[in-house]
């Protein structure tokens, strides 16, 4: 058994959840149409499922190498990472300038899920490629972008993010990394850069590390970081590669899961200094590093959609086969296939309802983007952009938090048999558990989600999804519900119930994040959970209205979505309240700081 | 920083809320007292931490290795398991007729908790020799517990349980392994045995394996089934060891985690036919299994409570120590420790709390097992016999689900390096991994909790317990709370809630149970975890009521636990509700059996 990317599933959200027919009105994607994203659907589930997925174990088994400065990329990466440039995948969504083939962001989505489904060590390198690009893009000079781009975009060089430094992680106000400008206008770049992922290898010709540093004479603090382009090899007048440039990977970390990608320290500067060069103007590095982060993050959550996905495809056809015990319900003497017992489908459940849930949130979210990219109307524009902020990190935080519980119950699923590393559970397991952490760990998600995202605009965009969940809500109460009747009614209370447990969190944070910031921001894990679940319990909603409205076009598909908002709305959304209790609670009363430092 | 076993902690639980006092008033527990209790406790500390846990991280770096049917301990397991045995630790709840220190369960729990938090994949070799005594103390002939109890009691010889075979997990009704008598009376046993832990190691000269087989006349299904004592050498009547029996371990399993335990495949009757010694009765051998298991399940739990400390340990001193971000509160314009920052104070609270709830729970778990076994009056020994059985699947499910979270929560706050192997937290997370699934998934013990614990006896151990939250409940309204009222204010609120919550669900699982099994027991791991929550959280409630009274001789001690409790029910018992409405709305109504196998 191996991958199987879900396009049917992907057109279902793209088209009914997520407005694909809408986006292609809009100026500069009269491609990204439902029969263009489904030819790229296909194709792009063939390279996952064909070339990509295969070698995922085995890149677990043998992991990328260091030698000498080098690094060798697992078996096979190399040949399928040409097959996948040759493809023109890297450019699905880049701007045609450049290159790319300028879709929606909703139709690179899922190919981006899909590849990362088939294997997220391999993903990595693409997905840091495109937050690259997005950095160009962003704020790249003229001749940098031409210089760079179609490079980086036709995938015959690669791109990485060059952020943490040993001491400086969430908190990138503690950049040491030093650049210093030259007389024709380039920089020389010198410093300690770690937990840099596919920072060396041997699957493209050239890399092009994107380095925040600091010049000499730049204000302390985040307002004194710069963002530099260093290429691994220079790059001469006419694009042919010069020079090696001093950058070095000294190493690369030995990790719990994601082993084949290598993700190496680079010391730039050993020989005098590498040549960099100014990407933007001097101290806003952060500014636009901010930006591509948003991309970036967004990609993160992809991975743990895609990573759930594949986990729960791996246990669904492990219960199918396994044979063990007899029905609790004593309807048959022999043993049957786990599948039947309620427990594994308790969790296949809520492992597929998760995944649909927080799939169908990130389409949502990446067709916001597109529109806040492309209508042609600035307030349309701004409006879709602030909605698309909201939820970027949710999508990120909420989707990577679940993969962790989702792959882990995909170990259980298999009982004794997922502990063993040749049945291949324990890897999801392992891979999924960097996605809560690395592009900002779930709490970095959850100070954004309550900063910028609620408190800077006062809760309006937040205000404006849940006046979109009381639409969903009403529908679910007009809808002809027909025999699908408990569920309708199911997913209404739990969803009525979320939507409200929610609005109060909202109302708390934006009533008392100035006055007891410590309480609000040690509840800000907890309120962007509750927002995933709430937000993808709503898709889930929307679908059910769909499913149920379109039953008899295909009953076995319409059917298990029906059953799958179920299990949603029993499973998941129940959790609300809860959460709610746990955040508001805290209100003057913070169980946090009680304990002395000390006393812990 | 390496792991530091919390005896004052220990010791808190064993007085304080698992009455070691009165144990020692019991027939046979005369040396169970406190002194007893904190001399034993502070040497187990010593050996745990200057010898065991310094070769955790060794271990799995170095696991056991398997070279033509032997197997190699990782690195100074050996010597560490030769100190372990000299220091008598093997013997200390076992009877002192066969040479062990007869002390309560209660005492032996944090000896065996600390052992574990130490090293697991060590840790686990005592263990399997606890259950091969338990199993031989319960239905061994007076010959076989002459010959072979003393040694497995001294730690000389070590114990297996051999049950799984390649279609025999979680159902032993499938076991195919065969038993033959003999003239002499032995048996012939011949059988693949798949996942025995410590199935063949160098660090004792002999082991003994307890292997479930058939006897050829053996009826199908479980009441076929019988015990075999079967030693890797053989034997000899003066005690000295013989022939080598017919048991190869043929390999040993790469897996996720506890890599220095040797998780082997044993062949038997390859030549022939292994030598066997009935234990007990034939047919009757899943019984005296059960019983066993019992014992082993609660040691299990224990290790979840274990691994979970240890984890914690580990994340509070990077905590302490990683400089990053200056606080939200605006209170410094310098980066602080994390240990400092809201978010990383609700993970360590959390991970805390539930481990403090966890081990209390356990702690008195092995009181009521105490009891039961030593208290001269039979209907007191009935009654704390059926709390202890309720308790032990909660234990071991909710300790292990919890530590699977806790372990998890401790890579998160290590950020980054928790997910660089050499730091160590990646490690406690793959370890820990397997707790939730060997000696039985959780589902399996809520197929225990749900049948045999709650149903059989007509909710009668549930409705004790409820009884006894009741009292705690009424002692938190009448206690003088001083300047803790806000935290009784909150405990008593939550508590109630959890109570209630876990009442309905216990009169739902009675009413519905056997009209609607498929429904009911789809819930039974949300109500073993609903348990898990209410029950730690009474005795978090518990250990609040003495903390506040004895707060002036401790402050530190006592105010760190009254802090640790309003973790306990802002973070752990708001979980309660939504667990309850998830089982309950299940109600034939179920959204689990909508899909279709092939639906799925």
């Amino acid at each position: 058994m191996s991958y199987s990317p879900p396009v049917k599933e992907m057109l279902f959200v793209m088209e009914e959840l997520a407005g694909i027919a809408s986006l292609c009105q809009l100026p500069g994607l009269a491609d990204s149409n439902a029969d263009t994203a489904r030819a790229i659907l296909d194709e792009g589930a063939k390279l996952a499922a064909e070339v990509i997925a295969p070698l995922n174990a085995a890149g677990d088994q043998h992991p990328s190498e260091w030698h000498d400065g080098e690094v060798t990329a697992s078996p096979g990466f190399a040949d399928a990472y040409r097959q996948y440039a040759e493809g023109g995948w890297q450019g699905v969504s880049h701007p045609a300038g450049f290159g790319g083939q300028e879709l929606a962001k909703l139709i690179a989505s899922p190919c981006i899920e899909m590849l990362n489904a088939a294997n997220l060590s391999f993903a990595l390198c693409p997905l840091l490629t495109d937050g690259a690009i997005e950095a160009l893009l962003t704020a790249g000079s003229d001749e940098l972008k031409a210089r760079y781009l179609p490079k980086l975009i036709e995938g015959a060089w690669t791109g990485t993010m060059n952020l943490t430094e040993p001491q400086a992680g969430s908190d990138l106000a503690l950049v040491r990394s030093r650049a210093e400008r030259q007389d024709d206008g380039s920089y020389k770049v010198s410093g300690t850069k770690i937990f840099i992922t596919w920072g060396e290898h041997d699957m493209a010709e050239n890399i092009v590390h994107l380095v925040l540093a600091r010049t000499p004479d730049a204000p302390e603090g985040v307002k004194g970081i710069s963002l530099f382009l260093v290429p691994k090899f220079l790059v001469n007048e006419d694009g042919s590669l010069g020079a090696r440039n001093d950058v070095q990977c000294v190493s690369i970390e030995h990790k719990l899961g994601i082993k084949a990608s290598p993700t190496a320290v680079l010391q730039y500067g050993d020989k005098g200094g590498a040549t960099g060069y100014l990407v933007g103007e001097e101290n806003r590095g952060l500014e636009y590093m901010f930006i591509m982060m948003n991309a970036a993050r967004f990609g993160v959550g992809l991975q743990g959609i895609a990573q759930s996905d594949a986990a729960y495809q791996k246990a669904v056809a492990y219960a199918q086969e396994r044979i063990q015990s007899r029905p609790v319900d004593g309807s048959g003497t022999e043993a049957v296939a786990i599948i039947r017992h309620p427990d594994v489908r308790r969790m296949l459940g809520t492992m597929r309802a998760m995944t649909e849930g927080a799939r169908a949130l990130a389409y949502v979210a990446a067709a916001h983007a597109d529109i806040a990219h492309h209508h042609d109307d600035a307030d349309t524009r701004a409006r879709h952009r602030a909605i698309n902020e909201f939820l970027v990190p949710v999508v990120k935080g909420w989707s990577t938090e679940m993969a962790v519980d989702v792959t882990s119950l995909g170990v259980q699923v298999h009982g004794g048999m997922g502990f063993i590393e040749e049945t291949g559970a324990a890897q999801f397991y392992r891979d999924a558990r960097i996605l809560s952490i690395y592009e900002g760990t779930t709490a970095i998600q959850a100070n954004d989600l309550v900063g910028r995202k609620t408190m800077r605009d006062g809760g309006a965009a937040a205000r404006a999804l849940l006046k979109e969940i009381d639409d969903t809500l009403a529908a679910l109460q007009s809808a002809d519900a027909g025999d699908a009747a408990r569920v309708f009614d199911a997913m209404h209370r739990r969803l009525a119930d979320g939507r409200d447990a929610l609005a109060n969190v909202i109302a708390y944070v934006l009533e008392s994040g100035k006055r007891d910031p410590r309480a609000v921001f040690g509840g800000g894990v907890l309120y962007l959970k509750l927002a995933g679940i709430v937000l993808s319990g709503w898709q889930m909603a929307r679908a059910l209205l769909v499913a149920q409205r379109k039953r008899a076009e295909d009953p076995q598909f319409f059917g298990a979505k029906i059953a799958t908002a179920h299990c949603f709305s029993e499973y998941v959304l129940t959790q609300a309240r809860g959460l709610e209790t746990a955040i508001v609670s805290a209100r003057g009363d913070d169980p946090l700081f009680a304990l002395s430092e000390a006393q812990f």
